[in-house]
């Protein structure tokens, strides 16, 4: 039976339920010396924990509860339809790489989408403590700092701007050619942040993202975020990228436009 | 005057207090909107931050009070000549580029240094809390997850290791080639974590750091925190690389004798 007070929740409180059971779930298998990590793809290297598999068990017993009309998308048990039109998208952890090298820059992230795209994100980071939030009533974090709101940067031109991406190790040779053509006119690139980059975006410490190959459950948590930022989100042509493949974010719409019109041609 | 308790400190002890130092003074300019940046190279991008400067003054400070006999080497405000042969090295903030764009991967350096090389060495990540330690007492470490002695890992096998470096950003064109024909051996490359990374192989995540156009004061802490949790670290001859230049970091002795083979033909 439905629990009549928790069935009550906003939606905010039922993201922060999902990041606060995510992180008590994937924390402890973090730095264990005994991880092991299967190989999802052959001959390739996309390791998938069981702290993964867990965390998004738990997420979704969770929205069992509280969200039952909702539907589910998660990056490791699929999709679930709905019936409310909504859609919970989960990625436990984006960043597996990074999980398994021990560095803090992997997240939980998590999103509600609508028919309009994602309306409700979070990126949470459970080793540093941050929780970088976006939605209808606007967007903060939290962290070892504190609470405070975030706001991306007004920087307007190219030349100016500091550039994060997974490249050089995901995209194809067209892709990387466009993220390099870019790259040349910022003034610092910098490489490897997995999903941390997009709350870096989002919390005004960097201008643009590139990136390609991704899937819907690795950006919408952030679209949301950097959006509610004040920071613009589309794939390499200027429309959606809720449902991943080519992404380009930056702080600004004008920033977003210089990007943009080199990113087209490819 | 001397304080006589505070001059009875062991080095360990002084060494912590150079960094809690640095910490303070550093973490109130991190992820500052208004934070400026001086460019130190002409044509590159190779900032400085007010916070740089006076996390080393402060630290002298320290010095000139509990370990006056004793030399400076420092990133920002250079050498100081000592009497007893020992030399303490700092460099502030180790990985300015990352400081800039948010990320916790830059790290304060200490290490106190003899005519045989480093002897105690720290890699401190204030935002995150984390401080890594090495010296005659062993390797250890302190952070959101609590204390933990430092182990590397036994990887024994290039096909096995995890490879970090700050390339493709650092080094001339043969050291990347150098680089690049090791990184095609390994399981898993990262990219972008500054001495972040050292501390990671300290900590037994990740098996292998390769880097290049190192200083002194990038070097000497985590060379003592990585040789005393378990590592190697020479140059790409299997010489000391206690004075910068070219660096190859292991997990253990036969990871290093596999790397070193490749670039040792560079």
């Amino acid at each position: 039976m439905t629990d009549p007070v928790l069935s009550a929740l906003g939606d905010l409180d039922v993201a922060h339920k999902l990041a606060d059971t995510a992180r008590a779930v994937i924390l402890p298998y973090f730095r264990r010396a005994d991880l092991t990590a299967d190989n999802k793809v052959i001959g390739g290297f996309d390791p998938v924990t069981e702290a993964d598999r867990a965390a998004e068990q738990a997420m979704r017993t969770v929205l069992a509860e509280l969200r039952p009309e909702d539907g589910i998308l998660g990056e490791e048990f699929g999709s679930e339809a709905g019936r409310s039109g909504r859609t919970w998208v989960l990625d436990p952890i984006d960043g597996t790489r990074g999980f398994l090298s021990g560095t803090p820059t992997w997240g939980v992230l998590i999103a509600l989408s609508e028919a309009s795209g994602p309306v409700l994100g979070i990126i949470d980071q459970p080793y540093t403590g941050e929780r970088f939030v976006g939605g209808p009533a606007g967007a903060e974090m939290t962290g070892p700092q504190g609470r405070r709101t975030l706001s991306t940067r007004p920087t307007a031109r190219l030349e100016e701007a500091i550039l994060f991406t997974t490249f050089p190790e995901v995209g194809t040779t067209d892709e990387r050619r466009g993220f390099e053509t870019v790259a040349r006119q910022v003034k610092l690139t910098r490489y490897g942040m997995d999903c941390y980059a997009y709350a870096l975006l989002a919390a005004g410490h960097i201008d643009l993202v590139i990136e390609a190959g991704l899937n819907p459950y690795d950006v919408q948590g952030p679209i949301a975020v950097i959006e509610a930022a004040g920071g613009v989100v589309t794939d390499w042509q200027g429309g959606r990228a809720d449902q991943g493949g080519r992404l380009l974010a930056a702080a600004n719409p004008e920033l977003h436009a210089q990007a943009l019109e080199i990113l087209r041609r490819i």
